[in-house]
């Protein structure tokens, strides 16, 4: 049965030389916007629930121009606040081969989003609309007004009995140094309100400071994962493992923790097109799965499928429906033994 | 010694989103014309024949539009009827790795070629002009009326000593349920008339209802084919065997049967950049050899280089010229063992 | 104070030559969705409104499409159905100066709305949900079906205390011969249950046969306008008059008719880029005014700056928002001695 | 009756910056191939003719995208010979208001056309094929070989009772220093084989040498033109009048002089789009209408609106079909007061 | 004799939606850098001088490319600090006819240029470099920091004896509420210290607050000027007074105020392609006048067709050399009478 | 340090068919201007140098088109002359897989640069201002004046101590028949005056007619370069080894000779987006790693890494710097073993 979801954080306008020039080389970009809310509403959209964004965008030409692109993907915008100056933008330099993409960040601190004031949202509103509410760690590393607000709105979910899910998502570059230190404790404060996590091994030792003599990834994942969701009490964690071949392509294996038992997907190879907004893809598939009801393998194969073919449409935001979705698992080979 | 060729079959439309996106994200189209008709005439053209199309266009800007690209590919249109109302068209998203391409098609019913009276035609003028008259079964697979004119032209063209070329085409989205139990009394009719065919032992199963013990491919077709060149009486059958790779690559061998012998092609492994059309490269390879009195070996070897380099060119319509294909052949190694 | 409007018609897709290039120049199209509900719906939902529009689109990909472009614009989709295979679709060749722009349409004849079953529609539904209901004279000259549904849903919409909004809007080439004689009774039909109407004293004369013995333009609409009011018990009728000059310049001006009196706009002289959906543009202008219950002379001018800038924006759907439908007016000059 | 015309000359690419931009802004370019002679047969061929170039183009991938624009266009190609090895070129940048259009040529002198052996046509062929053969000053200008090659063909063409047509064309760059006395003897000699001729009264000036005491161009012409009839013998001339308005609009008027009177079509005034090819538009206008054997006014009419909307397309090539041409004229209005 | 000259300023990104679409409707933009420094240095270095940019870009891609763009102008960047991280931005919507154009800024307050520390600027190696410093009213409406290396520059220009050029440009947007009184005190330093000023009667009124009781903006121009330069011992102010017409197009004309004498350049005509850089191509005009040594009205009259060319190219940056500007300026009829 | 590099040589227009189109499949290009002097001083300026080209451009708005994008890359135009006509061009058709890419030139014979008098480039100033001067072979096979003005640069260079660099680039299509004869003798007095040499086995074979019994080509490689050193009195000789796969990868392989020791790179692997000028980029690395007086084996990897990304980048020129060739190498697995 089809829920309704909202997803708290930030939109950023998205702007994308075309082909594989640098930005000394041409004259146009293309644009978009997005944001891991836009793209894991645009997802769960496409799955067949209604899904809303909650942010704040500003009042201009270019606030009405990202409310005009999401509509376009089918998320519902009636909860978004408009207010503010800016808008968050990056610049994407697509790469090739041996040459690595580039983002370049134009000025985010002041941000609609990053300025809204403490009582910015109508959460008893938010609460009452939503089934479910989907949260990005990246909210948490903006500044302390968007902490305390992405808190006291997982709280008031939480309250009130709604599904909450939190994507970690630790950005390096947004912490600054001493960056784990500083975000353990708002970390902690959300796991400990989730229902739903995101997450995987990497998380659990730098952000959580867990510690592992084991050495490989698969392993410390099947130790420290069941740790993690007895210390914050979680009851379902989900995530992925990715493996970069020296040919470029891509191989995504997920895995899935419920009622003390992991699950996983098969392992996946593809060619990349556009990586931005994968691992979106996969959350909405996850919880899409968890919100039918799904089994544990069915619901993280799915979830792995979806963030495959998140990887070969251009923009952030996923555009698979669910038929295409099982196509794409129906057809994939399983190349574990790669 | 080059030939006159006319090639009857409805042109198409063609409207292509650019690059990888979806008709959702994208606001232009490239756009061109084409059908089997014109992709074996075009091909012949560069091969150094005179290739006609014999079809009907609409007296409207479209027509004028069709007309003037078809021109440009090298093909001659003095044959081409005006009249009707409308144009087939076909809406086509490229896929990328597990994504594939799409595509979706406007009413062709209705369209001038699917609506043209019984006596549209001039049967005994196309006849005298021209050397081979090719026909595709798509042709066989839209209406009574088409299908009569189709007939009606192979037979006045064997009874007038010219080479009667039939491509089988079976299109499963064209015919509906019972299709294959449709299609054989049409596709019998024609493989009686036809001097040269195109098609593989799927074919031979399907549309013609053979049956055989064997499941390797390569067998069925060893057995399936003789059988129906002495059914039908058909001097020389063509076709290829595909293979899709999980790299996304092709690998393509092609088979002529002549003279109670079959010659194959190598295998030849390529990346595809446009797929469509190039089952109609390698008919023109074949007719051209034909024309030209080859040997088979040398005949099929050449047609799978044609189909091979159609793969790496955009749009419907073949472009290579026969040194261009005689070069790829030369250069392609026989990678069989893969 | 915002209402609500349910706009009924057909989606056409629009394929536009770039720039001023002819369909034999060109090989791309820019793409767009639209239809005089579209437009409609567009510019009130600017206007603060809510807007719907009510309409048949093809499950495939380009019915997606048209969505996504339709919720782009910012209109409401919730009432359309889904179902039928074709899309009607024009393509768009644009003039300069003494070359005129050229529309070619594909089949819109089998399109989903044209062939949209009787019942296809809850007229319940979307009277309960629209304070408005608007209607276009093009859905009259498609076909019975057609016909009948549009009839049922604005005697329905009458009948529940709507307001019926018509915006006469004949198109002879949809007609064929004896247009006007076939068109009268479905457009009395209409205007009997309209409480606002879109025509001029074209349309009276034309379609609803009415005579007058004067030759200036404002003359006779100042004659027969009225009478159609009296005729057809209409509370409020509204419309334009255009003069293109030989510079390829347009000037416009706009009357309202209501409780027995005209109220006339400036006459609004400007360049044209897209010509197109200028007219809807005024209707929108009238009904944002009518449902604001404003001063007549306001209403008609507002309506009229709203379609003095719809003809300078790309696309058939009105993009400005009341704000710069206010200065666009107030900067205007009334050049009404040219 | 349609008729076969020959139109001798060469063919160049032309390069164009998009939009308004210069050079050293842009980064791309739009291509087309066109000459006097292409520009003259695509307007034939739009009115019904059989239309030939006669050239040389390069065996390469250029000489082979320049003959695929010219099939495009509607122009029999089976008159042209391959050899030699480049193309001209000219790269356009397109003005705006006050700052002027600006060509800058490449390399032509040693072009496939320009470097063509004095015995490379076969003129016996041409003259046979064809019922016109239409020549072009700027051939004259090229040098010894391409002189001679021209007067050969049009000495041919009249021997053999063919209409002889000549543009004169003259372009003062191609000229150098003692342009005009250097061209006079070879403009005598075409003159004198010519049956139908373009120019003005600039042209009997500063060509022929001729004077007069009058100032107005008017004049001029109506003293000058019957003089250069009576001196060479020609049956017809025809040419054209351009003012350019300080709004940058132009406006255009046709002469014909036959049977030692003047007719004169309507002064048209149009704003400008592209403004090349313009005049080889009103010379196949005029070809067409002494073809037909029109009354004079209504061949310099055809003509001159031919020439308007030959600026109101894209491209040297005029692309007006005779009914688009003669609604043109229909609609224009005489501002023969401006 | 060739100069070099220093222009002192923020960079920004301009990104343009192409045509004239809205944000709302395209996805692409095309990008260039500009701000007045770099627009007086491009057209200075069209003039055949050395021109320099002064001002701080970020170390990052978009710095890069800034660069590279200025240097594609021809500016030199030896001058150009690199540091801080963001750039400014404006998007720019063309607007068309009745529909004005849209600048949208993005955050500029934390650009590199608004935040580089006091003692960002190499002050004497700058003056050592340059014969002309040249200024511009933008940079003092920025923060304390821009103001004081604003003035620290021109005093240590105007004491090594260069020449100080100041651009008024005042823009009420980045000033605020009492802009005009926060502002003034700026203004009265920089006019103390400039040899060359560009202003208008306006200026004087609204920012210098001089009064007057004329009513006719010449009167008042040639009543403040002159009180303007006694004042603040101005050698020379120069300036534009600009119409805009009814049909879109804008005449402009220049004024020149030196030695207590004006002179008036022609009233030039002309449509707009791109309005923004007009003036700094002006200032260029009187500058390159002034630096050769010219007489007043050759001065203005140059400056004045140098900014009427600087609208008909795409960008903020003027293109046009020396001989282009003559020639537009021989050319252009002096409509005063219009 | 960073030093002053002089780079001559002639520029050439690059006109480019986007994407995998044929030319007689597309109607736009895209542009750019390079030249193996333009992509060495391109790249040297990235790893912090000052580059100038020595060169002639036309002097027409092609040339200053040139001059620009060749600004825009850091290159330093200060040297370069300006005369002449024309400007030499290529045109670029982009292969796929089996498909290879496609160059037809434009005639370069009567470019400025081989039309430049004898006496045209000031090698005083020239061998002044440059602490190294690079050549290519390219130069070599123009004609008898441009040979002279290498060969007289080069010894002036090598009699002032400056450094000379030469790269043979051997191009058949340039030299004819007979062309290694032909080409020997220059090649010789080039080898003789330079102080590092780009070459490898072939050139020695082939040009300079070495013989060996080997087969390997390493071996042969091993055996002969210290061949060339002695004969020609060489310090220092680099190249590469390049091998094509057949899944359309490239591996590279660099050498350095010096001091009778070879140092081999990592054999690099990678997909390759743009071929060209791929050669000059390892030539830069080598140019920059002699500069900075790096040992052996480093400077071989660095101009590995430096031509392996100029593979994935558009346009002729390299557009990497130091430290992103660095991250690649560093990122670079040594696939040797494959």
């Amino acid at each position: 049965m089809p829920k309704t979801i909202a997803c708290f954080g930030e939109v950023m306008m998205r702007l994308q030389v075309p082909g594989h020039d640098l930005l000394t080389q041409a004259d146009t970009l293309r644009y978009s916007f997005s944001g891991t809310n836009v793209n894991v509403a645009s997802a769960l959209s496409r799955f067949g629930h209604t899904a809303h964004i909650v942010t704040t965008l500003p009042a201009s030409p270019l606030g009405d121009a990202a409310l005009a692109h999401i509509r376009k993907l089918g998320v519902a915008t009636s909860l978004v606040r408009r207010g503010g100056r800016w808008l968050g933008m990056y610049f994407l330099e697509t790469g090739f081969g041996p040459r690595p993409s580039r983002v370049t960040y134009a000025n985010r601190a002041e941000s609609s989003f990053n300025t809204a004031p403490s009582d910015a949202y109508d959460v008893e509103s938010i609460v009452q609309a939503a089934d479910v509410v989907h949260f990005c760690g990246i909210s948490l590393a903006m500044n302390d007004v968007v902490r305390a607000q992405t808190k006291a709105l997982a709280a008031a979910a939480k309250a009130a009995g709604r599904l909450v899910s939190f994507d970690c998502n630790y950005r390096p570059s947004l912490w600054g140094e001493d960056g784990y230190a500083s975000a353990k404790p708002h970390y902690a404060d959300m796991l400990r309100l989730a229902d739903l996590v995101f997450m995987n091994e990497k998380d659990a030792m730098h952000i959580l400071g867990m510690t592992t003599s084991r050495q490989d990834r698969r392993e410390r994942l099947l130790e420290l994962i069941p740790a993690v969701a007895r210390t914050y009490d979680i009851p379902v964690i989900a995530g992925t493992h990715r493996t970069v071949h020296p040919d470029s392509t891509h191989s995504l294996q997920g895995y899935l923790y419920k009622e003390e038992a992991f699950a996983f997907s098969k392992k996946l190879s593809f060619p990349v097109y556009d990586r931005i907004g994968a691992g979106d893809a996969f959350a909405s598939g996850i919880l899409h799965g968890v919100l039918e009801d799904r089994a544990p393998e069915r619901i993280v194969n799915f979830a792995a499928a979806a963030a495959m073919l998140a990887h070969t449409v251009s923009g952030d935001s996923p555009m698979a429906s669910e038929p295409e979705v099982e196509r794409a698992l129906a057809e994939a080979t399983d190349d574990i033994e790669r």
